[in-house]
């Protein structure tokens, strides 16, 4: 029996919408065929989400086939067949002995699709930046008649703006972001071990929201004193205790679609040094909020904030956010002074003011917004509060 | 107030030991220094498992220094403080202005550490395949002097044998193993989501056993009817159904470590098919394990398998198994025929038999097991059924 089709997250009509903004940024840079790798972007053009991409893997987009090829490995197809809105002839499995052998892998299969299909003769758009080396060398070597263009966050680009049909799908993951906030205050508390209020939080985050469960776990952390300085430990052995100040990081996450979440906690009264930073960095995301309209700049934002925040007599020396979607961070816009980046509408950003100043002070709120005329609206509904649990 | 170092995961003369073993094979290679950029090759080198590795860092190991040093993003140098075992001047924290930067980024840093240390006159050894080529070539280009040498996986090799107190470590990790699985069979039934089977299993995950909690959230797949025939999705918002088949794969983790598990299970009766491919790979299992001895290679226990297998009328494409430790898949010796790495004590593999046959047909069952003079030493205590739940 043949693999079904699965449940399709978005329609047809969204994904050729997709590719065709795709085939027009491949007319601009010449290339006829483009090599998809990154797994997000995968995600983005043909709703796969299964996690295969340890081994090579890649979706080629073509200048003159409606719908794109997948070339996976032989025993992930049956995953693509299910979950990619594509036709079933159009995944492409690879053999088994492909897989840990030094002289031939699944880039190579992906090369003589190319070079079978006649793709060689101008250009091919690759993401040279997240290929070994080797690969890229390997592409210029067997299809030496085509230049190889470099494509490294050409979808990426253009999965910055999202549709309504994607907006409605990270508001489903932020009322999931939601909830395991909301969670986290139930279950943090003096006497609990870190793992076991992780567990809780992480679990409301996979049973999801409003009948819609999460699709995946997204990276979960949980910075507690006097680990308040880091921000990337997922939590640890210990217990909380009387006065444990504790940062949150967190996402629901629908088909791929992230929404991420930050929260300060204090175990008892917080001192007044954070409540001072939690006031100042409240009035840096409100005026960062306002400043995010259609038409300004990222920089725009980050003056914003920066500027809200100094008043306050603090400063961030990170960025204060990045592009947000499929599989979290998108490696293209930045809210920093200096990223002229213009904001469109549905745009998405994680405006992310963890603020680590110190190897004894560290602070966390974060909120996930889009971009609208009137200013970023946030998708996530948790007050603005230093929560005292 | 500075950052205090957390609880140590090994001894100091456990790293000192890993270290010299990299310094030998340093020599071999005629490098200076070596850049250890892959995150499971820090954690080996140091205990730092704060997930940092999606900007640039690296740890580089010396000839003539006793500890590394780690070079890293500043907001993750309090964890790198925290966590690793070296001096807390031994990390060196880059400016926040290097991200999102396109001119300059943490890998300049690193280079400038090994000009500026006069690391730079014979080889330097990086891992390039896990390296974007321009990376690899800022290399070549900034540190001239030097030969760029290609040490991709050269500590990957040497954390393959493992020592007594990684051993105990990975037993953590198993029986954390054991107790998801023995959750799984508890919360899957008809009726049940997905979802809400997969939050409960999770959980106990991180909750668990002995007393040691899970430090980490591992890669967790549940496939079931129709997806049995795929591998990485995992899972789906549907509910499971009488006649369900459930593929499972799963692992505890402790301090990086993990000890992967896959048990298959049924809500109601199996049919017969599934339950004769059942007997076949558990036939197959016993004799990998059998085989595994101390001396034999590689190719020795994929042969025993596939051939206990082929009694049973069944062939499996895939290979039958990889090394596996930190962060799971050590992408160094996999269990193939034609495999020629010689088995030594304590060398640690995850013998996986997921067999996805067809389309509509798919299985799953695996061990994670040490080499032992008298054959491979499982440690997890599953038993090896198809549950009926």
């Amino acid at each position: 029996m043949a693999m079904p089709k699965g449940a399709q997250v978005f329609p047809r009509s969204e994904y050729l919408r997709r590719l065709s903004a795709v085939r027009s940024e491949m007319e601009r840079r010449e290339v006829e065929a483009l090599v998809v790798t990154t797994p997000a972007n995968i995600t983005y053009l043909s709703g796969y989400t299964s996690k295969s991409g340890y081994v090579p893997q890649g979706l080629v987009v073509s200048l003159k086939d409606e719908e794109p090829t997948f070339i996976t490995r032989r025993m992930d197809s049956p995953a693509a067949i299910h979950q990619m809105f594509i036709d079933r002839n159009q995944v492409i499995g690879y053999p088994e002995a492909l897989i840990a052998n030094p002289d031939l892998d699944g880039y190579d299969v992906i090369i003589d699709f190319i070079l079978d299909k006649g793709l060689d003769r101008k250009g091919i758009g690759l993401e040279t930046k997240f290929l070994p080396a080797s690969t890229v060398e390997k592409f210029k070597s067997r299809a030496a008649g085509a230049k190889i263009v470099d494509c490294t966050n050409a979808v990426t680009w253009i999965r910055g703006v999202k549709s309504d049909l994607e907006i409605a799908m990270m508001r489903e993951a932020a009322a999931i972001s939601d909830g395991g906030m909301l969670r986290a205050k139930e279950v943090i508390g003096a006497g609990v071990r870190e793992a076991d209020a992780s567990a809780e939080i992480i679990a409301t985050l996979v049973r999801g929201a409003n009948g819609k469960p999460g699709t995946d776990v997204a990276s979960f952390f949980l910075c507690s004193t006097p680990r308040t300085s880091t921000c990337h430990i997922r939590w640890t052995e210990e217990v909380f205790q009387q006065g444990s100040q504790v940062n949150l990081e967190l996402s629901g996450v629908r088909h791929g679609y992230t929404c991420p979440l930050m929260r300060t906690m204090s175990v008892g009264k917080p001192s007044d040094h954070i409540r001072r930073l939690h006031e100042g960095e409240v009035a840096g995301l409100e005026a960062a909020l306002a400043a995010a309209k259609t038409g300004k700049t990222c920089s725009d934002v980050a003056i914003a904030f920066n500027t809200a925040l100094k008043k306050h007599g603090f400063e961030k020396e990170s960025r204060c956010g990045y592009a947000v979607g499929i599989d979290w961070t998108e490696p293209t816009a930045s809210l920093k002074e200096g990223d002229a980046t213009i904001l469109k509408p549905n745009m998405t950003f994680h405006l992310m003011l963890g603020n680590w100043i110190d190897e004894d002070v560290g602070y966390v709120i974060s909120e996930t917004f889009r971009v609208t005329d009137a200013g970023g609206e946030p998708f996530t509904k948790v007050p603005r509060e230093l929560f005292e649990v």
